[in-house]
């Protein structure tokens, strides 16, 4: 089995586009992610890095966009980011109300690498997203602090964990246990081979309404498991990358696709979920010091729909391999979110696995 | 003189609205203010808490709107308040690289006095906006705690200071001292005569540009003064308070005329700003546990000019208080900034004091 | 057969919600919709006309909101709908090369009826929606006249034909045939139930890329029929009324869910594609000449995933429906575009007709 | 004096850039204007065409954006520069209920001139922005043809009037004679020299509130004319030309600033008025069929203030001189609007001209 192809494993697939080596956001060269998890009793929760692109992406900023699909939530970061149309920092994701520590510890650890913060550099922008997991972490107690958030980007690498991880932890995706899940695709326009990935921390949706395979999977899952019926307060957060050149503007056409491969598993993009998609170009890099005329590349439009189908693709296998890679977990207040994988071959759309 | 009104003293006017009782945001009856701030050698710095209404933000929301007049900044919050057009929360401001941190004390001030937070009643949407004084501040030491938030909310009161306070402490105007103003006005609407107060975090602007009563002030000053050649990172924050009903549509349509109050003052809203209005209602609630359907007012928008016309003019004249009032400050590296006051008389637009 | 129960006659469904009587737009009371068909040779286009309620919309203006879910489209009128929240006219549905024409027409018609317009009461904002129907319509010719657009408005009424009539006439869904469909969902949110109808004009998607009934319909499709190669150059309009009282704030998160219904029938929501939504409600009316404060309803937000789901099934099932009720039509060139209807029982996903 | 320097002939002046040659949008090279003006009894009205650059921009598209201030108005044709950040067309301004027929005409002006429209190129998006010119032209008769609209885009040239010409004969700003006003500024950035120009349709304010010169001129008008109460219907076009090399983004940020311009003049952005900015770059085109990677050029944003203070400054000017240069006009009803220049010499801040 290829790295990471949990869909494979299954037998399911999520479009037609071939997938690239690892089958996660780290195909795009440079990309490194990093966890740091909390799993005792009643806390359950942790912090997810993303490092955009080696070296300093303040000193040497990539090309960013954002959309907020639905925005009951609290992502902090993206004002910046819409009005410049560049990311400067990694990326932390984590729980709801945890987004000021792993703020305080990214704007520390930027503070440190970069003298020039605070003087003749500016400031710095934190990226900072987050998910709601108060269903199986004790949300209130804050648990996550400045420390375990840097514990995330020092242990970020190329290769990384999927599920119930990082700021996965306690995260719920219909009332399955959801988390963090990575998938890639390759796009070939015109002579040139791009790779685009996708990172998804899903928390989001009510079982009855997960399709799986084309089925109505959740529906038979209701069946057999007790789905509480809380009220939804979910979120999903999508990170794109990609090393094909792009400007903010087509950048941020990718993000608004990424709702497709979210609705692909059945979702009607609930009130209380709060859905953002960012997305980054590793292709070249803006200097802090760029005076004059830049001089960028741009993939025509032309070629907009191989990767529009890209990001729906990897967005749509993110999601699922995020469940699908999850463990059970048991937390806050006995709270219990069963893996999905746990029901293969007891529900439409999901064989046993192959191995 | 009225209270807080700094342009009568120096024989200036800011449009033709009749002025609030204090001419502050707190005329907006429930609408209070407190600051905590840091003045000590290079600290130079602080948090201002503007506590929207009486009672519970959180139980009983208000409708709320924001606009980004540039995007150059990091105010946490938005997101959430562009989607449900409500505020649920005290407003923070503070320090750019403190965000995370008064983020921190609001989301954990908000967990104390909500026992629903992160159960039943989801999580909670701080807002935390900010500007950058590391010209006067050592902005890098990141000196605001979550403590000095708390103090700043814990000190809101109807009456508050203006100028180098709170928040304010740090900022620069148009290479002045600026800081935190404010101001009000008299909206008579059909039969009805409403309040709208204006609450600015003035950081931003090149002395040249400065403009008072039609004259440029601001250049003839800089012969005087000797301006530093900073590259212009600042910000403007602007808060706007009515007790006239408004839906959130109308309410972004007077955050969009802060703008206009901005500019009177001669900004270019440079690149380097980050320029943010939120504008909220004390007229009605959303409790928040409405269901079926909820009854609300809104003023017709054949009134809608009184109503932008009173957002420019307390805009404006809230800028100009945070200059008028603010003591001249020395403060990181030396760095000093002049209080416009210590000019009147000596450059033009701007008259000695009355008393 | 419910009356325009296209999914039940082949045995399909499109989520659980129940339906209106009539299943489609015209569920909510006093909307209605009419047709002017031109159907000749190279000429295969139209007009097609939604009066969103009884009596003046100009006097008695409706509340509304739009959302761009892709703007590679030419619709006129988006810009006041955002700013004020209200709708003031018909809607008229045309060809792309047609918008100038029916705007003249629709305008026309308003000055005619409100004497106020151009005087007292300002202008007036035609609202015309349009997709590209050059391929099997010769689109250059420009053969829609105002005359025509006039006919449809004329021809108004709550029922009204589906399929390939009026501005659905030359359009091609999938590269099967496309144009007009419509369906309605009941909400019961609290202690009332509401209607929710949608109306689309399809005009969007690869073949191989339709899924029906989660199945992979349109790709076993193509190995039948001989799909053009076309460059996806597609649109999807999408109206969607409702009786339930709304903010414009509410009604734009409407619009933004339509999204999910289109692409619940596998598309990626291509470059090429504009794809625009507008949505209003009946529940209440603002006079032209209201002033003072407005006494408005809202459905309370939490009820909002219920009109959710209500969006995407009835924009989902409005989709195909119109492919299911759209006869085969050869045109421009001696394209042709074969009727959905024609596979049933041929293709995965789609059986024979019970009927 | 300088080509077109209406302010140097009454001493004025609007910032400290230094103007191009002929003071015009046309300082940028290749864009060119043209009038179509009817200028008689009761209407007085017009079409004025801008041609972007020279050969076909259907075949070589430019980059551009725009940006609402206010959405009271009827334009058609940005939702497609917004979602491709191209411009494909010339620009037509017209009268609000005009807006047809221009679109009627400059549809067909481009499908005679480009055979691909309706076939292998898809549509085209024609761009029409319009103002209210109600008070002095019989605006219900729709006078304005499609012939009018071609004769304005035969018309077009580098040398053009300004003032009650064209598009701009019917206008009225700040309740003197307003119409249609350009200038332009040069930009030092790094080692080169840029041009930047804009056009403005000017058709907004009340007299009270005009400022010149940083003088209430506006109030004290009143005093001499009789200012009919109309309530205010106004809208403002600013349309800006560079040939420096931007992204869609960059241009988008110069349309905000456009803003500043107009508020110099002393306007609160009325509720009524359809206030909209599109700017489009001339230094690199985007030829229809490019595949594979555009090399694209962008000015730092190092040098955005420049370009800011740039749109600010020839905005501000273009409506003052779209004032200076109209004519007085008695026209339907015998409404009248006196041309600001009459008043020179008798208000504050506008002196006599100096020949």
């Amino acid at each position: 089995m290829k790295n990471n192809d949990w869909l494979e494993r299954f037998g399911l697939s999520a479009g037609r586009l071939p997938k690239g080596h690892r089958n996660t956001i780290a195909d795009v060269a440079g990309v490194i992610v990093g966890h740091a998890t909390l799993a005792e009793g009643k806390t359950q929760t942790g912090v997810t890095a993303v490092i955009p692109a080696p070296g300093s992406p303040f000193q040497n900023k990539l090309i960013a966009a954002s959309h907020v699909i639905n925005g009951f939530g609290k992502t902090a970061g993206l004002v910046q980011i819409d009005e410049l149309g560049t990311l400067e920092t990694p990326i932390l994701l984590t729980n709801t109300l945890s987004v000021g520590d792993a703020w305080r510890a990214l704007s520390q650890a930027m503070i440190e690498s970069e003298p020039s913060i605070g003087g003749a550099a500016g400031t710095v922008n934190p990226l900072v997203c987050e998910c709601n997991d108060g269903f199986l972490n004790d949300i209130r107690a804050q648990a996550v602090t400045p420390e375990l958030a840097r514990q995330a980007l020092a242990a970020a690498a190329p290769d990384f964990a999927l599920g119930a991880v990082g700021a996965g932890r306690g995260m719920s995706c219909y009332q399955f246990k959801g988390g963090v899940g990575s998938a890639s695709r390759l796009v070939t326009a015109g002579a040139r081979t791009y790779t685009l990935g996708a990172l998804a921390l899903s928390n989001f949706g009510e079982m009855e309404d997960f399709t799986l395979n084309g089925q109505l999977t959740g529906a038979e899952a209701k069946k057999i498991l007790a789905a509480e019926q809380l009220h939804e307060q979910g979120s999903c957060i999508v990170l794109i990358a990609t090393d094909a050149p792009m400007t903010a503007r087509q950048l941020k056409r990718l993000c608004k696709r990424s709702s497709a491969g979210i609705t692909r598993t059945g979702s009607i993009i609930g009130n209380g979920s709060g859905e953002i998609a960012v997305a980054f170009s590793t292709a070249q890099r803006i200097p802090i010091d760029a005076t004059g005329e830049l001089a960028l590349r741009s993939v025509s439009d032309v070629h907009a729909n191989l990767f529009f189908r890209a990001v729906i693709e990897s967005t749509h296998e993110a999601i699922l391999t995020s469940m699908l890679a999850a463990e059970t977990v048991t937390g806050f207040q006995g709270h219990r979110r069963v893996s999905l994988a746990d029901l293969a071959g007891r529900v439409p759309g999901l064989p046993a696995p192959r191995c």
